[in-house]
């Protein structure tokens, strides 16, 4: 990229994730959050096979369509990678060995104590002639930037963890840099979280609010995610003071649901509650087999509030560990107020934690029975030792759904009674 | 679709879920094996917003590189559902009012016990003029099939739920019906499982089986998925006795880390043997948060062997809940082979289960010293009070992918020592 360029419509090819779709998912979302947080338009998305002929006409019609071209993946060393020579194909040039490549590729198995590198990784250091190559810091498949059609291509790896890394240190600078978009014809996009609150009735809350966003030439996207709806704007450079009062008239609607801007999740909204009010918690576990336990501890720095959970999937679990009486458990059976809030109870005592909080239900298929429908789930957060806060859940679905819908629903109920309590 | 037509590649164009790509990933994965099982092959994968011109785009594009397109969103009641409108203006028509398709909606509300029906549903029942109507049993939006260009054009709902029901049930009937593709230009596709192998290692002992397929008319495909390799294989509908083949070739080549065909997990797999062999098991978990946990209960009828995880993810709850000794913890440190095993014992002896596994190790971003990196993780099956198996295990990149790949490494490690110890 010499000259600068008009760059704002940006196509996203997927390559060889049509299985693993996960991967093409993951890098979807990925794009399109780090770019429109940066005024571009991912305007089309393209998932292919590792297959010559549909990579190609994918990138082509991206470049037809937009300004540039983002492609993930097929640029590892098995045989089916063919992202590299498919590209080499259509801009009509060759592949060079890259010394320093290599090199690098070489440095990514020393660092994971690999002594032995196998000799077909060699194909990852093949660069496309006059392309840039793109340092890749977490993974061995170097990246590549070159020019067709006088717009940039960009090669970049499929693991989502490395293709977000070189998106931000490589793709991103490059593109702010080489372009010359007058800055009123970007666009930025924020999102906006409120918890456990239906699609409908948010919808309805913010009609006003939606109608002067649009008005305002905005672009108003409601997302209902797990447990949690996404109110996502995309509004011009220009009228971007405007997301504060949105912010503000939001917390104003939805009080305690309202969890704040660019995409806070229910689990991060608990744990900054909880660091600001230096609390330390643990889980008792049940229906949701470790998934709460899970999703708190993909945040880097949890382990300042959270101790652990208690998975007590049996009830032979839910007597040794929480000393769950037995007797609660014969007379109200394992999915009860009562025992939710005796697993609460073990959790807190056993794990001197400031708060606790205890899930059980029935995931389903089985296990059901006429008065326990699948989807019902009990919880409870101890507070002290004798008080406690109990809430009764029906979610709909199917077992994945429910635990992930209980988990955050849990995660969600003790961070709206550590607000009420005022701890 | 009057006369018999030549229908193999599909072109899939998913709308409005560029940030809720949750849903575009779930109809992509659902629509590649359908319709592949049926000899179909999906070329293209588009993922557009909620604009007219990026919708238009993307299904003329596959439809000129392809036989047939299947569009899935935008079907919905809301301001930003515009496919139906889309749609209308490529091919040229109207946009009609149909009594029929109302009439359904109204049952579908009645099912739900919804009496009031809302008046934004109405848009629900245009139907594009010349445009076969297809039933929705699961949600409101009726689906479509029309001709353009001479191919089948369909439109379906975005939930994926309704999404496959109406894909097996109208679209592959109509498919099957109306193409005239000789069988033998059709072919069906299997995915074999092994579990704990570098990418590289299975490439090269695959290397003749897969040149033996690619010779008998197969496609081979290879996916790194976290901690497992995915062998797929798609074969003529006339050579499908070969699958058996290759099957046992693999299962003599990869011995324990073979899993087994048609995308069999890792933690079914464990189930799976548990089963067979009356086991229970508990595990107690440290760096994986409860992940581990999760990953069993994903999977019904899972509490028939697993029954529960103590995760102790501060030295607190390791001694308070596991008994880990406070010496053990100074001595060793909480990532040790000395503390895993502690924890394994306490959590088999309290918990009262045939076996357990513990993991132990540093997720990151912090935490790490110079002998102890990010990625270290050490593991401890306890098979009796006093006989332990443990292994060491450095994992590369961030915690997000460090944590899954200790939980699956972890719930594998124990699937094997229970085959080697033939408990």
């Amino acid at each position: 990229m010499r000259e600068k360029k008009y760059i704002n419509k940006i196509g996203l090819v997927c390559v060889g994730s049509e299985l693993f779709s996960h991967v093409a998912n993951s890098n979807i979302h990925i794009a399109t959050r780090v770019l429109e947080s940066h005024g571009f338009e991912v305007n089309h998305n393209a998932i292919v096979h590792d297959n010559f002929e549909n990579i190609i006409k994918a990138v082509e019609f991206c470049l037809i369509n937009g300004d540039a071209v983002i492609i993930s993946g097929g640029l590892g060393p098995t045989f089916d990678d063919i992202t590299r020579e498919a590209i080499a194909q259509l801009v009509n040039k060759r592949l060079i060995f890259s010394m320093d490549a290599w090199h690098e590729i070489q440095e990514r198995f020393r660092e994971r104590k690999i002594s032995i590198i196998p000799d077909r990784n060699k194909k990852q250091a093949m660069i496309i002639e006059g392309a840039k190559r793109l340092i890749n810091k977490l993974g061995t498949a170097p990246g590549m930037m070159l020019d067709y059609m006088e717009k940039p291509i960009f090669l970049l790896p499929g693991p989502p963890v490395e293709f977000e890394e070189m998106l931000i240190s490589c793709v991103v600078p490059e593109l702010l840099e080489n372009t010359c978009s007058a800055s009123t014809q970007r666009y930025i996009r924020k999102g906006f979280g409120i918890a456990g609150e239906p699609e409908a009735v948010v919808e309805e809350k913010t009609d006003i609010l939606r109608e002067e966003m649009v008005c305002a030439g905005g672009e108003w996207t409601i997302l209902a995610l797990p447990y949690l709806i996404e109110l996502w704007l995309k509004l011009p450079v220009s009228k971007q003071s405007l997301f504060d009062n949105v912010e503000f008239k939001l917390k104003e609607i939805f009080k305690d649901s309202f969890l704040g801007a660019n995409g806070i999740s229910i689990p991060e909204s608990l744990l900054i509650l909880m660091k600001n009010k230096k609390l330390s918690c643990c889980f008792a576990e049940s229906c949701t087999g470790g998934l709460a336990g899970h999703l708190i501890t993909e945040i880097p720095g949890s382990s300042y509030c959270f101790n652990g959970s208690i998975v007590a999937y049996s009830n032979k679990l839910k007597k040794k560990f929480l000393k769950v009486p037995k007797t609660v458990l014969k007379k109200y059976g394992a999915v009860s107020e009562e025992t939710a809030i005796a697993m609460a109870k073990g959790a807190r005592k056993y794990g001197r934690t400031d708060v606790s909080l205890a899930i059980t239900g029935i995931a389903g298929p089985s296990g059901a029975t006429a008065e326990k429908p699948v989807g019902l789930v009990w919880m409870a957060v101890a507070i002290t030792n004798s008080k406690f806060k109990t809430r009764k859940f029906y979610f709909a679905g199917k077992r994945t759904t429910i635990k992930l819908r209980a988990a955050l629903a849990g995660i969600d109920f003790l961070r709206r009674v550590i607000m009420e309590s005022r701890l």
